[in-house]
């Protein structure tokens, strides 16, 4: 499954950045992993570190990887066909809970768009488009407005609507037959037990679903 | 299909870089499409251009993804388990005809080493375990040695036990119900034609088989 996809839009220099910045750690610490894919509308020239790669990406390799014990990096070329929002998602994305986009203003994904004063009050997208706003000075809006500040409360709102379902349909507890509701701490706290507990045992993949029935004692 | 492997090994500064460099653009010119898997020991500190790719990944994101018109760069935190030769090439490389990988002598897909004698004139791998060395003196062995300039006939070698199989099977001629032989050369004039001829028709799959009949004239 993939992960839901919202995009945080704006002027350039608005502060998409900024906010990523800070929004990530906060949903990081709210358990949930996070991908970005930015979307850069120039040809940048790739700079991996390792002159080595460059040197290989240079000499014509379609696609350049560079594996270490903890990371992988890429660079590869595509047609245009090939960068669609969806389609990066699903291929590269496949492990995160939440993936937030910097751009793609035109595609139709969830958008939150970023306004800063200093480089415009006027937004780049109606209420229509987006979710809601954020920005550094009292506006009206049919839509929510969020101060720039208030990472919290924007962290709030993007879990409330994406994530919660997501978190709930993550476990389910069954006790003698009773669905038993548990809040979002409670449950990372029992699928992190679970999994820590099972994952030093052979065979086991961890992305798998784990059912555990534990008979009812006589 | 996930493309051949070959991994060019070999001791620290014996030029496994400066082949690939060769390598490649010789490849290129006879029409394939090369990637590379570099496998780096170290966990290097990942720096794609654009600081702000940067700075998000620094606040925690799990995968960053810049895509521009040409290109697509990632970078993205694995665990040990993720970083197995055969997966990343699978998963990333699907476009290739030939991978080539520098590094992962351990790993059980065919090798050929480089060989430098201001480094040392001892292989790291017995015969038995490359398919050929490549160096700058001369050297005996059961294998084939390739001297450090003669790039076309290592591409000839590689090309002649990787690539031959797989360009025969890109493309069958038949003409009158006989199959017409085709060179190489040939052979991607006409599957580019084809290709550039379809492309640029609606709903066509450039990756999915093609098949032309054109009926006999009476």
């Amino acid at each position: 499954m993939v992960a839901p996809i919202v995009s945080i839009v704006g002027k350039s220099k608005s502060g998409k950045t900024s906010l990523l910045e800070k929004l990530i750690p906060e949903l990081k610490g709210r358990g949930y992993s996070v991908g970005v894919i930015k979307h850069d509308i120039h040809d940048y020239e790739i700079d991996i570190p390792g002159k080595d790669s460059y040197k290989i990406k240079k000499a014509g390799a379609e696609t350049v990887i560079i594996s270490s014990p903890k990371k992988i990096s890429m660079v590869k070329d595509v047609s245009n066909d090939e960068i669609d929002l969806g389609l990066l998602a699903f291929k590269y994305l496949e492990n995160v809970d939440l993936i937030l986009t910097e751009g793609y203003k035109k595609q139709a994904f969830p958008k939150i768009e970023v306004i800063r004063s200093e480089v415009s009050k006027e937004p780049i997208c109606s209420p229509k488009e987006v979710m809601a706003f954020i920005c550094d000075f009292h506006m009206k809006s049919s839509r929510p407005v969020f101060e720039t500040e208030d990472i919290k409360k924007v962290t709030d709102f993007i879990e409330d609507r994406f994530l919660m379902k997501r978190k709930k349909k993550r476990i389910n507890l069954l006790v003698g037959g009773k669905r038993i509701p548990l809040k979002g701490f409670v449950q990372d706290f029992i699928v992190n037990t679970v999994k820590g507990m099972i994952s030093s045992l052979r065979g086991v993949d961890k992305k798998k679903k784990i059912i555990i029935r534990i008979e009812e004692e006589k």
